[in-house]
């Protein structure tokens, strides 16, 4: 795409008392002028908030795509939504998963954004940002914050499924309750969210199975590096998207929700992964319906061995090889020729090692 | 009211598997544990955003605010909402008003806080934030983010009303376009919203009014340096606030609206100011129509010599005394007995300087 | 120390032309005018840099310290010395330890400071902190920054001492240059210093058997969420210590010397440890000599199995019981009465589990 | 210069283990591995500390100098060094600007620099800071802090130099305790040095004069937006200085220096530019004695009425053109050609309005 036909240039390429407006009052915030002169007006938007402690890193992940899209010539914004802590939030955040995804929509659509990035991470935070940028269709880009490390308590690794255990064995008196308060700090020990296959990690492992991510987003733990390079990249991709046009619908195509469909199966992702998926496809206006559910996951084996399904956490999963190479063992039976954010398609990318 | 009476000590307080999720997951952030033994939980609401330049310095806030409520033996917590920065969103940020109201209720309702601080600015940010609190109406106060310092050109001092006269002298060629881009640099000097009365210093105006704020809320530049004391002192104080029980209810009475409508016109606020109010008063169940505005209104001569209306510019109304100056000057048509947020009625208040 | 006593006083609390321009600088960073009015002012000196990835993440711990300090009703400030990253100084960084140690010894005298907090972390950083602060003799906390996590690789656990294996495997062709490279990653995966028993993490030991920090500060891994706990619990700590005027050479007597000898035998500390330990018992007056070094190490065992010398990385120490587990195997040897800045007896404090 | 040829080569560069040693530790920040692959890597030698009240806004401007960096293609590394913060420093901050002058040049020598941008503010901050890197001499560019706006207190514009009637006036009993201490918060209401021609804005124009930084960077004020906009182009062109190799020494020729010595008589210096001006020709090995000063400054008239010699605050000078419109107006004595690290000469890029 060229420059002069970015959709921000509706507002920062004006001329007269408009585009006065647009640049003046951005301007206060030190931008040089040249930067309303036809970069690709990179939006990102974050759910950080210390309510959500999930996605309490996610200033620095902002921090780190902005570099990218600087080094790639873009112009960063970040912008905030309501921000969805599940642990906190009561009832349940679900009743808020819509009201979010309006947010989210109407702040891309209201504002000069070219592409936009999307950081996500606890459960509700990842289909409500998503289904919000479907109804828009820019170029986007997802983001996930990554699993917390496993959990360390008296010579065993923890994780968010022992919380039932530790319960029982509470009121049983067989754990005191300052063992009982010493076990929340031990299990929550890192940022990030769930280490277990609990909905954020699903959610996580669904962007990057629909192509929405960079390879190995649903697995880097929060407190690797690599999630921060893995952002930085990301920043950088999202101008390339702009250039290229790479919009949300090109790359949530049909055969992109029956791969999402499969790999969710291989990692014994969690059943809100239904709703979720539904919805999405409802708002980028693919024919998606339950039946789909069985028909695609029917013939997958469980393949990664994560809790609560199975005894390992993300970060085992990561330093196995990570999707990539779960999608290398089913290059068999998955579309492989759907695209992605990274400008490959998903077959094309996966050439990692086995689990 | 005492630390078990608290709200948040329904999350916190908690026995068994309940209070270890809503501790645990926190203490992710590195929290103290002592952090969720009945400390009041201030909730902090940041409408920061690059796009929402007026409120770009919103962090900054924040952070004192935290320092406040530490000092206080609070335990503070930031969250964010959506953003609406007028002068980027089309076609108007009017249009997302109750959105964000929804966001800013569900998020105070919905989680552990016992009091909340509510960071305001550009125009609409300002109702959507109250109107939302009203809703749950817990202890409440409110920061504006602050004007900008007037700006300089050619020798002149320039504020936001002077951008229809650059439009129509650069489309006349009496400015080139060059100098019409650095008249943008020079309008939009420093951090803050709009130098003049339009709607943000209004609805500024209109919290400090209303006593939702420290004293000179309205007035105080954000570049000052007394913004961000004014910030560390309302963190401070929004911990006594929850202590004695000052709900939005206690401080939004009938007499407050009064007194909002009557300092609005001597400070010659903008009409959007007629919108809001009766917006808020809905939302709090006090009764409030549109022929109180005429009522008392009325008999108010305008005493603030600020553009649009007249000459100069809200830092000028600060370094002249602010509104505590203002107050004073009208204390024989006031209701002096109105509470406030720092505890003091609105006559008790004001000592200060005259105009 | 009653609070005008404090030495701070001689700068805030000051009359006439002198107390101005003391207070009035100062105010230009927002600080409310209470804070000029006897609080303790608590320095916080920090060696962050980008230079020295091992402190990388010290501008985190400087907020939590702040925050202790804040709750303490101190008045918290931080400062900057030259940082010496080991990884990337050429020739070597112990040209420079005692330049440091000048900085150090400098800003602290100089400024109007009661208390200290030194953040160190890359292995000169502490004993030139250390050194510098002993030259002042004010009350002084230790924070150290905690080592980063094991790597993984290849399914392997992975830590510096693996550099020199993958040097010899690239070198024979048995990795690829790619391998050697990704390598890197995965090594220094997470924030903090060497993961195994080098010199910054022998120092990390040394203040912790000093008695200069709180417990666990030598084996709290730097991404674990507990990190930052020490650290606020150390800024609220640092504020008592003031109160009580307990200075560094109250703490760092030849018992606590004593007793620094005999732990680092235990944990297998780094043959740099003479070196530094002479050079700080010099600076605070304390008479030792190498012969000590043999006469105390002489009898101890080496209880804790962590490479160089050993199998395991810090993360595996801190999960077994830390310091403090080892420390109470120790009591029959080590001198119990060593007081500490956490106001027991090193003896007191030990009723950790064995490792 | 080439990729190939940059003194960060020596280390990022290499092969074995000593690369692998330089490039990991630095990879726990979360760094794409393609930043070791030959970006000229940039240092930003930062002066901030809450101890030097003039230099606490500098993390702000590192931030923007990075972001310039990052767009030109270059790898920013921040790193701190001891600040001499004038106003609480005792005795004297001049005591130590030779011990940070050693900071400076070993921080640069002993790590991967090819070029390396300077954060000077408050008085001996910018000369040890000069002095430092002259001593190393790679392409230096220096960004100052900017002054303060002018303080308003009871109507009137205040400064630094109203300190000493201030006194008086409290002495005599003419304003009593509480205004004393209000005009200090009245004087320093917002962010850098002071307002006035002291040592802090006569060592930003010796920088500016000596052809060291972008044109404006001695009177912009600290809390103008332009002030971040001069960083973000500084660090847009420390980039290509290290193309063009643009080292300290051929900036800091002779004529350099008598143009310092002539802009400086202009803009009526202290005094105190003369021991530090000397000391920097020193250290760069120019040959520059007391006789110059009279010989250069004899001819030149007072251009700008700024106090403590005149009645105009820095901030004055901005508006009215600054040290370009200054320079163009000395045009017909000084050395224009002289170059600059903006790549024009000084006389080039003078076209500028009259003050």
């Amino acid at each position: 795409m060229e420059a002069d036909k970015l959709r921000s240039r509706n507002w920062f390429g004006r001329n007269g008392k408009d585009g006065f407006i647009y640049r003046a009052w951005m301007k206060n915030q030190g931008i040089p002028p040249d930067m309303f002169d036809g970069k690709p007006v990179i939006g990102i938007c974050n759910t950080w908030s210390e309510l959500t402690p999930c996605n309490a890193h996610f200033r620095d992940l902002a921090e780190a795509v902005k570099k990218g899209v600087l080094e790639a010539g873009g112009f960063p914004v970040e912008f905030p939504v309501m921000s969805l802590g599940e642990t906190l939030i009561k009832p349940t955040a679900m009743l808020y998963r819509n009201l979010v995804s309006m947010d989210v929509e109407e702040s891309i659509r209201a504002n000069p954004l070219d592409g936009v990035v999307l950081l996500c991470g606890c459960d509700k935070t990842t289909p409500s940002l998503v289904m919000g940028a479907c109804s828009v269709d820019i170029p986007t880009l997802v983001i996930s914050g990554g699993p917390m490390l496993k959990g360390h308590w008296k010579g065993k690794n923890i994780g968010t499924s022992d919380v039932w255990r530790f319960d029982a064995a509470h009121k049983l008196g067989q754990i005191s309750r300052e063992e009982f308060l010493e076990a929340e700090a031990c299990m929550a020990r890192t940022q990030g969210h769930c280490a277990v296959m609990g909905t954020a990690s699903t959610m996580a492992g669904m962007v990057e199975a629909l192509g929405l991510s960079l390879p190995n987003n649903a697995s880097i733990p929060a407190a690797d590096a690599r999630r921060k390079v893995l952002s930085q990249l990301s920043g950088r991709r999202i101008v390339e998207m702009v250039k290229e046009d790479v919009t949300l619908s090109k790359i949530l195509t049909r055969s992109a929700f029956e791969n999402a469909i499969m790999i969710n199966a291989a990692i014994g992702g969690s059943t809100n992964f239904v709703i979720h998926l539904l919805a999405i496809a409802g708002r980028i206006g693919v024919d998606l319906n339950i039946d789909d559910f069985d028909k695609y996951s029917q013939r997958i084996p469980l393949l990664a061995n994560i809790q609560l399904s199975g005894e390992n956490h993300m970060e085992d999963l990561y330093y196995s090889g990570g999707l990539p190479a779960l999608i290398t063992a089913m290059q068999s039976v998955i579309q492989n020729n759907a695209i992605t954010v990274y400008g490959k398609s998903i077959g094309e990318n996966c050439a990692g090692p086995e689990v």
